[in-house]
């Protein structure tokens, strides 16, 4: 039996909330060696876009098994009229192998990426922090607000946006002042962001760094979640020099895609040693955030764990409200 | 939209003859390097069991994109009175990566496999062969006879059947029977299957050889398709140095995990020039059979390949026939 869950089945099971949870077990189990990631399978040619196959199995009490199938096709939207990014997830049962689950993916892959940052603003975050300044108001970065605004327990008060697009900016202030009842200033730069925040978020399509790092303030928490390639970065080295906490959300994958962290140790501005990831603070065996002018850093180039996390998350979610689909295969 | 096929609509869309078309289009589109098979991913701990994640891209006029879940778990039958093995195949539009289709797995991996003897059966058996001797009478070894019977365009008159397991032998001889028409001899002995036989198919467990090579008789052809770690095997380095024909389903995956070939290989009695892929063959690069008197043999340890041609038939077969059940994901 398969429970099949549609786009409009996730978002009434999803909540950014029960994802935070989730996401930082997901990172917990990966630091104790219960969470294995493997690398991802990317196919590219003949076809004329991009598919990732994204498995991943999560031990410990969440025992959770699922693959995301995820395909970037940028011709989708002119040519067919359909999204650039669709996915799948399919889950696992851990104890027979069996396939039991299978969901739409493309609000889990949001929603997992805006734990993330709300799992980095819980741990790396001064506890005084009110205030976030993100770049761009994507579809992206409405997720991330919400993973800030529960990573920060509800605490989060005002959000300053910055886009090219400026009819976007409206949409994204619209929807996050009525959704989270919080204040959404849209800002005529991006350097507008660098003042009066304690958290700034990096959820751009860009490739180059987005600020120059002397502009940001002592105590500021950055969580950049945009630029995945090792040539691309959305953070400058100034600011990785500056931060003294350099955390990655898993080290290895970092280590493998992620500019932000590649460049500056190319240019010796740090080496790996100065990275740690997010689950070395979790479990303790590392100390997060021990003053409030430190800088913090948090990089995440998506992992599959999250995606496991989440669509486990969504699937126990269901079977608990007898949401779904039963499909007999 | 989703197509989902249960296993009964799998089951009523697959037919042998199919499949070793879509197999032997797979094989040519390797060699002519329109087909990428990754690295399969393999998961296990902290899972009691093994999943195997296989995607995998065909263009050419097949344009099939696909991946396959596999999972084999020993103690399903015992403790959850579950198949051991369970698989789904998830067919993607190639132009714009959507999951269009959701299917049963099990059926596509025993038919392919017998597809890829078929395929070996049709290039590389004498063409006047009319006698099959099978190790194993198990589910994989019956849609062996298939692919055979249909390699050889039908002229598949008998079938001698070795099997430790007695009444497995009869089950097997009844089922081929009634399906296909020939006359099945179960045998008391494996060397039984090694005199008046023109193909011998190894579809076993064992991870030791099945017969002594010096007993095989001159002119036959071998397909083996169990064994696929480097220190297991089916067959001894005595009848891969006799043969004159070593073909890989793919020398590439061959290479890295049948033993079939590495331990003559490691034993410096055959190189790794002396294996060719058997789309070589069929795309003409290399020779066939050049005489009635060659021993041919054929390893095949499974590539993503025969799962997506298949699943991509499996999945035009629907659309055609109007078969399974659609969901709006």
């Amino acid at each position: 039996m398969v429970r099949i869950l549609t786009k409009e089945n996730v978002a009434s099971l999803l909540t950014m909330q029960d994802a935070l949870k989730y996401v930082e077990e997901a990172y917990k189990q990966l630091t104790l060696g219960n969470a294995i990631v493997p690398q991802r399978i990317a196919i590219t040619d003949p076809a004329p876009g991009l598919t990732l196959i994204m498995p991943g199995i999560i031990g410990g009490e969440m025992s959770a098994l699922a693959t995301k199938i995820v395909s970037v096709y940028k011709q989708n939207p002119e040519k067919y009229n359909m999204p650039t990014v669709l996915a799948k997830v399919m889950v696992q049962d851990i104890n027979t192998g069996d396939i039991v689950g299978i969901m739409d993916g493309s609000l889990i892959t949001a929603i997992r990426t805006g734990a993330a940052t709300g799992v980095s603003v819980k741990y790396l975050a001064r506890k005084d922090s009110t205030t976030l300044g993100i770049y761009s108001a994507g579809v992206q970065a409405r997720k991330q607000v919400h993973g800030v605004y529960w990573g920060l327990n509800r605490k989060l008060e005002k959000c300053k946006v910055f886009d090219l697009k400026k009819e976007t900016a409206e949409e994204f202030k619209n929807e996050i002042e009525s959704e989270l009842g919080i204040n959404v200033e849209i800002t005529n730069s991006g350097d507008d962001l660098l003042s009066d925040t304690d958290i700034i978020v990096a959820a751009t399509t860009s490739t180059i760094p987005l600020f120059m790092g002397d502009k940001v303030v002592e105590g500021t928490h950055i969580s950049s979640i945009g630029a995945h390639a090792p040539e691309s970065r959305e953070l400058d080295s100034i600011i990785i020099k500056r931060a003294s906490l350099r955390v990655a959300g898993l080290k290895k994958a970092c280590l493998a895609e992620a500019g932000d962290y590649l460049i500056p140790i190319s240019e010796g501005i740090i080496t790996e040693n100065d990275i740690i990831s997010i689950g070395d603070i979790i479990t303790g065996k590392e100390p997060g955030r021990t003053s409030d002018s430190e800088i913090s850093v948090f990089k995440s180039v998506g992992i599959s764990a999250q995606d496991v996390a989440v669509g486990k998350l969504v699937y126990d979610r269901a079977l608990e409200k007898g949401i779904g689909q039963n499909i007999d295969f």
